[in-house]
């Protein structure tokens, strides 16, 4: 949508630092893969340990995905020193969330100086490598520096 | 709010039967320790595996407490036979989620034949027993029956 | 995004006929400019009566005009016979609302034989014709149909 | 759910002023009925030329109410001198808007030194006085000090 240009041009590396201390992502299994001025993805293999009921993915880890990319989209135009945080997202669940992999892929609509809203959906693919949205959130991140 | 007359007499029996269900509770640690007629409650030690860059437990993981405390408070009122999906949520992040134990409480605002609205609260319980709300959704819960 | 294929070939005369019968959208003088499957748009003139307290436009008046366009667009995809209600929705605002025109501009992300997701943003347009985009919009939309 | 001490003892007439300063209120003919530290309570008669397709108040002017609620809800405890802007709301519509007179009560779950956020609820009153709630919003406010 925009090309954005980040504060901070070691912005990739201070995006890799900061996923890995992440300890929920290595649980996850989930990996950075690829991060840009304002858009980040973010990918994680079907695992049966994180389902619910009817063996799908679970909402809460598919939030977890988009959740986490919309945090790093907005951090990766965040200065260096500052702290990102979710204030709030809502996400709208579009499809059964069954697939071999999952992708959660952010993407910036507008920063802010303190507020960054920021646009993350959630993609299944399955064996065949056909991709599906099955989720798409809106979130609010803060950008807090130290005073 | 309001007391709410489950349709089903065996709503506990069921609700039990469907989070034993869910492999990601397993996974967490989570536990249902209340159940009534549009009501729940599920619960989670603090893990350090769980965790945002901060060694908060990450918004991903109270989120996905909050949903199922909502899906479940939705799914006591829903007849024998009846599915419950997550449609969409929205969570505001009003504190950090530190604390050794997290709470989430689920309460059905709506009931409906279709969906259901249900509001569902994530509280942090620290070493001392205190306790601090750290979240608040509104979701939409939809019943799928048969056809 | 995708290529919808209405259920009922004369849904733009029953989206015409619908919006005519929306006694505000007369009220605040919003046109309904443009009906295609699964998307709307509907435009107003600022006025000096719909303001909030620094003469911007009123959020809630931005939402009235992403709500309606977002209705319409989920209601071009339903069968005769329907009618459609808002559910929920939830918007960010991006940036002021000034300008001397609105524009809501709403796309469904996926129909449901109940519930449609649809996207709608809010654009404003200056004296000399440019364009921002005000605010973003996710709603779920609901299909009644006659028992 | 709390008692909250405002910052500024004048906040009442901080409110009233300001909302005087919302032309759209005066269209709608809202009032500000209540103002409390942390809590507010808007009104407003059911119009004919404020409806939906079918005869309710539309969702545009539920939410509108909503919102203006949980802005001066938050408001009162912002300090002289502050403004107070909604950057994003999330409502969902639980009862038809029907009634002769609706009432929009908010009240603040968290306030803070950027942003505050604030659960607003709407009713409609009958001819008997019977009240329903209609909606439910969550929203958060931000405060902007001059620098």
């Amino acid at each position: 949508m925009t090309d954005f240009t980040p504060k901070d041009p070691d912005f990739k590396d201070r995006v890799v630092e900061n996923f890995a201390l992440q300890t929920l992502m290595k649980t996850l299994g989930a990996q950075l893969v690829d991060i840009q001025p304002g858009k980040c993805e973010i990918v994680m293999a079907k695992r049966d340990d994180l389902c619910q009921q009817h063996g799908f993915l679970h909402a809460g880890i598919t939030t977890t995905l988009a959740d986490t990319a919309a945090g790093y989209a907005a951090f990766s135009l965040m200065p260096k020193g500052a702290e990102v945080l979710s204030t709030e997202f809502k996400i709208n669940l579009l499809n059964p969330a069954e697939g071999k992999r999952f992708s959660a892929r952010a993407e910036v609509l507008k920063p802010g100086r303190t507020l960054t809203v920021v646009r993350s959906d959630v993609w299944a693919e399955d064996e065949t490598g056909q991709q599906t949205m099955i989720a798409t959130m809106l979130a609010s991140m803060i950008c807090l520096l130290p005073r």
